[in-house]
């Protein structure tokens, strides 16, 4: 167990195959290194070229007379291993290979693959990739995503983490989490993993005092027992969850293609993930559904869910999802209606959900949220912005109840602009918010300890 | 089975109870049919007042000497059987009644319902609701949805209609497809639905040549029989999907007490909606899927789906999911792969799905799509925009291909700010968008047959 966190904030990197020309890798890296804002020092390496956009080149990562700390490959496959014998020599580090055509082309990739991976082994030097985008660190400002600025943004600092094997998920989530406005401390991608995988991740991100919550994208695991303790690790620290893609024939083929890994049978994840504490989501909606929640809101200490509504049909739809994740929808107490009926208005409904109708007021929703979450774990507050009762001051409202109160508070919203403008504003409020019943009620279950919704007898 | 069509396109409307003070019921209705462009007589009636937004108002609907095809009636509940009187003797063909305070609040209320439903049987008048928003049609332009237009935006024109028991769910789907820029022909919320329901609903849209697609949500049904009937006689003739809500303990009581109706057992409702040849969906966000999907495309002949992507780790996502839902995720044929080989760039990997990876160009797309499509019955493009051989060209030329070819195509393409507007490029072009692997595979499977996904041996 070795350690990689010089990975995340080196004091300088070399760009081995750097080239002035647009469209390739290497440009893109070293636009994005200077973009994203990365203050170490960077040192162009090719023997092409005496400077690149206006730094001097190096013709081989040996000349450069001061330390290097990590390099960025982006050679051609078949020019990787003479760029590591360099780089080795060097005495850097780690190296992030981004150049493709190993494993996951078969053949001679497969060899050379296998020809990385004994380096590494041999020299104790800590590689990422091949195949992959590598690291963005939203703290230090390395960023070696070589993909275009303009069509995948970066987005604002936060406590989320993401480790992924896939770099079209990791391209992707980085850009839908931009334009959500989560807040992101660092989203690694090893594509092969020839060495850097998972555990060692996982490993640095228990310590990492700047990642809050844990987002792990697997397609497969290289070492089942290693996985198993630093997952344990990790999720003693801090909130990990992960998703398994390929887990039928046709997308575990599919995974097994692009990364040159074998998918093993899902049931073994799943048993896996739930031994080491991690929590499991199931698609890519609900990835960010727990990006989301687990990002903005504590854990439940339990399963009891009330929902408040404003809207009887839309709350049942809140009601029925709840119910179809094992998330307890228990019935309001007397003791509970006797306190809120006299100040309620008319025609209220006081079941769970407790439906406040079209004639709600903002103080309602604080009133019935304060005096109902004593008897529950955690609340969905479903906001229909219809009412005319309901000013933008229910939001800071809300907000302001969910600093005092030590439960998780959800918001469920759906509809069209002006809803999704209040929304924006629930955002930055810190409460995470959700356009349908079921994102909603997959947040409010993702809260809750698996173990109290399996187990059925404490329902 | 009495016709309720009169009821979209009426030459002249009474408010009963109109009113100039801002914030009541009738003044948004006013407001919305001058707003919304209803062309017809509009008449307000209300003793206390002798004009109403400097229109005539009548003391009795019985003083207006021109025929009044309905009426829409917003006075407080212990006052709608005496205006009810009124409206009968004036020959009204029908009535929406907007008021609240029946059998959703139980005691008088329930009584005042029966009461209500005993006029309809006796006098042959037709009632839409009561606690109902009514009916909004975007071709007459009659617009009964009493709340805000500065909160719920109407939707463009189009050929999905939409039937809903609950206003909170009318209200908020009409104002996420319009948001969506989806297209609508009518909406109607009967509420109470002391007389017209789901089953006059559905004959009437069945022979409705504006409506192309039909969404149904139900809380309870009246009358299993005959909606059984109208149901097969809607669905023999376009697509028809509904939603049950109040499946479990909590959501059912939810459902009860605000429409005052009883919802049975969700068993019977699957049974039923597959009888009549319904497609099912099982969420709001479902609900919207199935308006995108339906609305856009039309059904597949079979669940042998084609998956297109230039993100291996994302397009096994989507394999995922389909392999959920019960689709044929089959890998190509040889002569497909020795087809297209030659034609891709290098590195593709030729399995379902067809990953086109990062160096992937806009022709790469719609060749493989033309040729691969001849051996599946639908496709699911994923498109993600991050490599640079991929431009705006694209988005009409899978339209056009889309045009060309006789089976669906559903796009799939997640991320930020970049893709979003591409997506509405995608909407505008008439192709349906989804941001998720998912809600993709969900809405590819709404557009197979049940029967064909249920038959296991056909796979």
């Amino acid at each position: 167990m070795r350690d990689i966190s010089f990975f995340f904030n080196p004091r300088s990197v070399a760009i081995v195959g750097a080239s002035p020309m647009h469209g390739k890798l290497s440009h893109a890296i070293m636009d994005n290194l200077k973009e994203t804002g990365y203050q170490g020092s960077v040192y162009p390496v090719n023997p092409h070229y005496k400077s690149v956009n206006g730094i001097t080149c190096y013709q081989s990562i040996t000349h450069i007379k001061e330390d290097v700390d990590i390099a960025i490959v982006c050679v051609p496959a078949s020019a990787v291993l003479d760029a590591l014998d360099d780089i080795v020599r060097k005495g850097v580090m780690g190296a992030i290979i981004v150049s493709a055509g190993f494993k996951e082309v078969g053949g001679e990739g497969a060899v050379l693959e296998q020809r990385i991976h004994k380096i590494a082994g041999d020299t104790g030097i800590r590689i990422i990739g091949p195949n992959c985008l590598g690291i963005f660190d939203n703290i230090s400002k390395l960023d070696t995503f070589f993909i275009l600025r303009e069509r995948i943004k970066r987005p604002p600092v936060g406590g989320l983490s993401i480790l992924s094997q896939s770099g079209s998920f990791a391209g992707t989530i980085m850009d839908t989490l931009a334009a959500e406005g989560l807040g992101v401390a660092k989203i690694v991608n090893y594509g092969n993993r020839v060495d850097v995988g998972e555990s060692d991740c996982l490993e640095y991100l228990a310590a990492d005092k700047l990642t809050k919550v844990v987002g792990l994208y697997m397609e497969s695991v290289d070492d089942g027992r290693r996985f198993l303790e630093a997952a344990k690790r990790c999720a003693n620290e801090k909130p990990v969850f992960a998703i398994k893609v390929g887990r039928h024939g046709a997308g575990a083929s599919a995974a097994r293609s692009h990364t040159g890994a074998i998918a093993g049978r899902y049931e073994i994840y799943r048993a896996a993930f739930k031994k080491a504490g991690i929590i499991e989501v199931r698609s890519y909606s609900e990835f960010l559904d727990a990006c989301r929640a687990l990002g903005k809101q504590r854990r439940a200490n339990g399963k009891r869910v009330l929902i408040i509504t404003d809207g009887g049909g839309m709350g049942a739809s809140i009601a029925d999802a709840c119910e179809d994740m094992g998330l307890h929808v228990a019935e309001p107490s007397d003791m509970l209606k006797q306190t809120i009926t006299p100040k309620l208005p008319l025609f209220c409904t006081l079941a769970n959900p407790i439906d406040l109708t079209g004639s709600v007021a903002d103080d309602d929703y604080v009133m019935v949220l304060k005096e109902g979450l004593k008897g529950y774990d955690l609340a969905i507050v479903m906001v229909l912005w219809g009412p005319p009762g309901l000013t933008d001051r229910l939001v800071a409202m809300l907000a302001d109840a969910s600093r005092e109160l030590d439960k998780p508070i959800i918001i469920c919203s759906p509809g069209g602009e002006y809803t999704r403008r209040k929304n924006k504003m629930f955002e930055e409020a810190g409460l995470p918010v959700f356009s349908s019943p079921e994102e909603a009620a997959r947040a409010a279950r993702l809260l809750v300890n698996d173990k109290m919704i399996n187990d059925k007898m404490i329902k």
